[in-house]
């Protein structure tokens, strides 16, 4: 069925298995944390590291693109083959934020290797998916004696992914003749569990905002002037309120609009999956499910629409009470969107009923961050077929479905480029991303290694049916 | 009408009127910050300074009462007569921390007079408004006749009202023997201009807390978990914007049960008031004013119960966007209340609202800091009666009522003594309490002395309608 001897690609990533983690906890010791300003000269470090491990991997072209943010990293290895099919590695090396105080057992950007997993800040998010694929290539290169991949390979790692992308799509589109290709294969997503590998079909878009409130010009007496001025934290938490209704459906009117809703059979797909609604929720640290009804939790998480509060804050926050009518508030919110969803009209429609729900007196400010669209591949695809193939030699187990309920600048690719976008991520639920203790597992880095120098071979066998194919 | 005749108060007042003021700029040159430790021995100062001064006025009874803090200076002068009534005046000898560059004109403890006022930290705010009581008992006698008051005259003078009283209620309520009175005058308020001479009828009371809400076990990715567990902030959010109703009452059930209403009479009263809503936002470093629906802007800072959110927060606080689903949130809310109210039972309705409010998988905790009740004297009141003739007698002029919205130590004698409260304050807003260039008008400190002096007078005749009756 495959040019690659399954043998020959697993004893080679068993033989290198030790100096790759060698270099990805290198890799993770650089705190390339894109939202801090402060850490921006770490970000350009960790290009560069990348840079040089790409040139080091054999890549012939291997380029630090600059944008007004963090820097990418651009990479190409022509396969040589007459009509082989162009493939593009999407990832991104810019990390989270993490403090050790916020709930870190080791130092976030100390890598620390316990019971078959490495802790980092980026372990799993994304540095480790990304690293898999120079291992991936070499195995892939070793195991078919080829001296340049079986596909056109390139590979673009953005520097800006944990900030919400804001240069990605103009970079894509600038440079979009470069990154031309058949199909994207997005490294930055997971998989249902080490038992139950899958292959995520879409990704959920995202575009997050900062409402600032201004009140009095400075803090006041709440018993002189309370109860008869408006009060921005009040309301702050009006806004956060009214952002669903009593069934937890998002309630900005218009925020629905033309949302592709799941079909019976994706909706069957996503019911045979072993959820474990415990498990789930010790994974989630959570003590209870809640989200808009109707909908099972995995069809919230994955394929609908939600509005969350990711941080408010005004007025006193110190020690003991306060008796004060604060002078500002803010809030910052964000919006995963799905597919038929425009990520510019939901800003308006934040925009119009923030302004509408504001009483006189408290004026506001809204800035956002950027927006990243949702993208859903269909589950018939030849390219999505390979990679089903890829991974079931890898894992030895049916492959099945998911979504991802998380948002990557994939669908820019796909939108700018024309190329159906793939999922391949071994990560798992419980790796932490975003969240202290970041982790991610050694063997499923191996067998991600693994699909990788497969799905190449059987790409450039069933590759004509994907050139042109259109996105789904 | 009275056994006092104005004429000779006047002409004591008018002969006695340059010494007095010499006295009151000695008593403010003492610092007495009773929030700076470094000032300790200021404000022991101040008390002895001010027991030097009721000993050499005549009071027989003159003692320094210490207690963990700062001392009160209390003080006695029987009447002699049989059956006359017991007045407790309270006011307080401590003064808010001042230096010159926070804008003072001149040093905030070196008094200087200009244009009729007397420029001092603690000039109004306590000492102008104490001092005065010395002035009035001593033409109180002089142009009676009498060798002693024609009232049981009591004073309890503070050291501790700038930082929170805390260790006033228990000096209450260990002393509340030698502090037994009939009715309590606190000198240590405002009233409304210099051409609106008014009396303060009362006071809200103020019960605040904190409440932790707590989430995930951690901060969780917002693409991963959510829209399909609870989010702490959004509770936070939804408590906070629940506890007032699209009509701005609050909407805590039980939190108006037993509220003392307006009366259409206090209304009218109130709206006598020549209020300035423009220059009151000024004041208000507001630009709109809101509320509960159905009251004037007075009435809903002096006579409504309100609920405020002095602070939010929870999540993420930083610079730019991050999306997660926060572990924990906080707020911090204090509710003002009024005459008929009961602080425990509010905060027993609050408890009872929140854990009604949130879903499963939210904990919560709730802290009430403490409570300060509320104190209203009828406007029918016998002795409010004396104090607004003999206030009318000093200013010539119609006397109308006010309240007061904050909250202070007044409700503690009313609770523990049994005694109404009666507010004889000459202050006007504009004498910058707390504030740079702290001030007191001259004249009113003379006609807040020929009030005190009439109204002893005045008290004794009227004094047994007094005598026992409940507070209102």
């Amino acid at each position: 069925m495959s040019s690659t001897p399954d043998s020959a690609v697993r004893a080679y990533i068993a033989e290198h298995r030790s100096r790759f983690l060698d270099d990805l906890a290198d890799w993770l010791r650089i705190p390339s944390v894109s939202a801090d300003p402060g850490r921006a000269v770490d970000v350009h470090r960790s290009a560069e590291w990348l840079a040089a491990g790409l040139r080091e991997t054999g890549f012939p072209v291997v380029e630090v693109w600059e944008t007004p943010g963090a820097p990418a990293v651009f990479a190409e290895w022509p396969s040589g083959d007459p009509g082989a099919p162009t493939v593009l590695v999407y990832g991104h090396h810019d990390v989270q934020p993490a403090a050790r105080e916020d709930g870190w057992h080791t130092e976030p950007f100390e890598p620390a290797v316990r019971d078959g997993k490495m802790y980092a800040r980026g372990a799993a998010d994304d540095k480790g998916q990304v690293l898999l694929h120079v291992l991936g290539v070499r195995a892939h290169l070793a195991a078919t004696g080829r001296t340049a991949p079986a596909v056109n390979l390139k590979l673009l790692i953005e520097g800006e992914e944990e900030s919400g992308s804001p240069h990605f799509p103009e970079l894509v589109r600038s440079r979009a003749g470069r990154l031309a290709c058949d199909s994207v294969i997005v490294s930055d997503t997971g998989m249902w569990s080490e038992d139950t590998p899958t292959v995520c079909t879409g990704m959920r878009g995202l575009t997050d905002c900062q409402i600032d409130l201004y009140g009095p010009d400075q803090d006041i007496h709440s018993g002189s002037f309370g109860g008869a001025v408006p009060n921005p934290a009040t309301e702050a938490a009006r806004l956060a309120a009214a952002l669903h209704d009593d069934d937890r459906r998002v309630a900005v009117p218009g925020f629905y609009d033309g949302v592709v809703e799941l079909t019976a059979e994706e909706r069957a797909l996503l019911a045979e999956l072993p959820f474990d609604e415990t498990a789930w929720l010790r994974t989630a640290h959570s003590h209870a499910t809640l989200g808009e009804s109707g909908h099972t939790t995995l069809e919230r998480i994955w394929a609908r629409p939600t509005a969350e509060v990711n941080g408010i804050s005004g007025g006193y926050q110190g020690p003991g009470g306060k008796t004060i009518v604060p002078s500002r508030a803010q809030l910052k919110l964000s919006f995963r969107l799905v597919a038929g969803m425009d990520a510019e009209k939901v800003q308006q429609a934040v925009r119009a009923w923030v302004a509408d729900q504001l009483p006189a007196g408290v004026r506001h400010a809204i800035t956002f961050w950027g927006a990243t669209r949702p993208c859903l591949t269909p589950l018939d695809h030849p390219a999505l077929q390979s990679l089903v193939r890829a991974m079931g030699r890898a894992f030895g187990r049916k492959i099945r479905f998911t979504r991802e309920g998380g948002s990557g600048p994939a669908a820019d690719l796909q939108d700018v480029l024309g190329a159906p976008v793939l999922f391949l991520g071994i990560s798992v639920p419980s790796d932490g991303w975003h969240a202290p203790n970041e982790k991610v597992g050694l063997d499923l880095l191996m067998k991600g290694a693994e699909t990788a120098a497969y799905l190449w071979s059987d790409l450039a066998e069933h590759g004509r049916a994907v050139q042109g194919a259109p996105p789904g």
